[in-house]
């Protein structure tokens, strides 16, 4: 059930990451986690748990942000593979991880939720990488439609 | 990069899962691993490797079979979560996983991916499953547009 109240971060994931920005649909945020590039979608309807629970006419919406996220870091971190995962076993509000994965990562080739601790960026590194992923995703032209 | 060749499921995901049958995008597949009630999802088009790799006309499509199948898990099996993935660190072929899960289960909270081996359905009791999830499939009413 969505509500009409302004929308509020889960305050652990206002914890966890820094904000990038807003998409038309969710709320950017970087896992502040230097071992994968690390972004986080949080559609911004309060009340929402699962990806079943997104408005129908939002949902292609967010499938457009996941790529154009996914795109921006395969482009600027050269990962090689993205995962993509709604869990919420932790933090019940929805949200939508997408992270660059590289053979042989910290966490390779099993999942990154629940791998180890996280290791913050050292300081400056966080914004510089939430610079030129926002800078990236602002040029972007929306992928055409077929 | 898509290609015309007739749609081939990868050999791995064609061994680990029973095969339900097919939705408008993607054929469904009922992973073979009693611990959680586990489907997936494979967009029925070759060369495809990430979620941004889908073409924008059938990513609304996909989410809405993400939900339908979110939906047909969570009333049938009385789970208390959707874990949704797609990964694809072993398998390279698009597929998303859509994973029923309790507090408690084998692998909770942490992900189910790459969790100890999968313990397989006892004769049948896949047959039901998936009965069952196709039924809910079946006849459920597509989500409303808003």
């Amino acid at each position: 059930m969505t509500d009409s109240r302004p929308f509020a971060l889960h305050r652990q994931l206002a914890a966890d990451c820094h904000r990038l920005g807003d998409l038309p649909v969710s709320q950017l945020l970087l896992m502040d986690d230097s071992r994968y590039p690390w972004c986080i979608l949080v559609p911004r309807h309060n009340g929402l748990e699962g990806l079943h629970d997104l408005p129908p006419a939002q949902r292609a919406g967010l499938l457009d942000e996941i790529s154009r996220v996914s795109r921006a870091i395969l482009e600027l971190c050269g990962s090689e593979r993205i995962n993509v995962g709604a869990l919420g076993n932790l933090v019940p509000q929805l949200h939508v991880h997408v992270v660059g994965r590289r053979v042989g990562d910290a966490a390779w080739p099993g999942p990154v939720w629940g791998f180890e601790a996280r290791e913050p960026y050292a300081p400056g590194q966080a914004v510089r990488l939430g610079a030129g992923l926002w800078r990236r995703l602002s040029t972007a032209a929306p992928a055409p439609r077929q």
